[in-house]
C-alpha cells in the first residue's frame, strides 16, 4: 500500500451543544461521515466524559476519523485522515461540520507519507462565506 | 474543560519493519507512550491489516494517540493530540519514535482549540541531528 495520504484538521465552532454531548448522535455522525466519503469502517470506539464531552474514533481501512467535543464551548476538534487518493477527507469533514451544525470552522489539510510534511490548504469558513 | 490543546503530527521513516507489522508490539509501544507522557488511557483499539500494516488508536482523557504503519515502506504515521497543558505530546511522540527505531522523523506541532489554527513548531530529525 502506498504511504501517500491526506489529513484534514478541522476546528468546529458554534456547534449545537446538545448534539456535542450526545454520544449516540456523535458516533452516528462520525460513522456516517466515513461511509459518506466512501471509506470502509473497521473499528468504532466512543467515550463519554462526565458531565460533558465525547471522544471517539472511527478506524477505517484508509486511516481514521477522530473527534473530541466540548459542549460547554460549542467546540469540536475533528481529524479526518485518509490514505491513498480514492477517498477525499474533506467530504467527511464537511459532513461532520454540517451534522454538528457548526457555524464557523477552520480547517487545514496536510499531505502525509510523502517524505516532507506539507500544508496543502488552509481555509476558514463562517456563515458569511469562505476565506482561503 | 478548556479547549486548548497541542497536536503533534509525526512522520516516522526508516523504522524497524518487523516491529511495524507486529500488532502486539505496536499496541504496547502506543499505550506505554501514553502512560510515559502522564496521560490517562480510556480506550484502546488496534487493527491488523493483511498481509501488512497496523492501525491503532489510544483514546486518553486528554484526547488521543493514533498510528498507521506501512512495514513495506518502513514508515509510520503518528498523531499525538493532548488537551490542556499538563501533558506534553512530544514526550509520547518521541517515545513512539524510539520504540519503532525510526532513523528519520519529521514532526509538526499545532495549537488547537484557540480559535485560530497555528503551527507552533516544525522539526526534522535524522541520525545526524535536528533541523528546526
Amino acid at each position: 500500500m502506498d504511504t501517500m495520504g491526506r489529513h484534514v484538521v478541522a476546528e468546529l465552532w458554534d456547534c449545537d451543544p446538545e448534539l456535542l454531548n450526545n454520544i449516540e448522535q456523535v458516533e452516528k455522525i462520525m460513522v456516517n461521515a466515513a461511509i459518506e466519503s466512501g471509506a470502509e469502517v473497521r473499528e468504532v470506539v466512543f467515550h463519554k466524559f462526565s458531565p460533558l464531552g465525547v471522544s471517539g474514533v472511527v478506524v477505517i481501512s484508509e486511516s481514521h476519523l477522530t473527534i473530541h467535543s466540548f459542549p460547554e464551548h460549542k467546540y469540536a476538534s475533528v481529524d479526518v485522515y485518509t490514505c491513498g487518493d480514492r477517498i477525499d477527507p474533506k467530504v467527511a469533514a464537511e459532513y461532520i461540520s454540517r451534522g454538528l451544525r457548526a457555524k464557523r470552522q477552520e480547517t487545514v489539510q496536510f499531505a502525509r507519507g510523502l517524505g516532507k510534511l506539507k500544508v496543502d490548504e488552509l481555509s476558514m469558513e463562517s456563515a458569511g462565506g469562505t476565506v482561503r
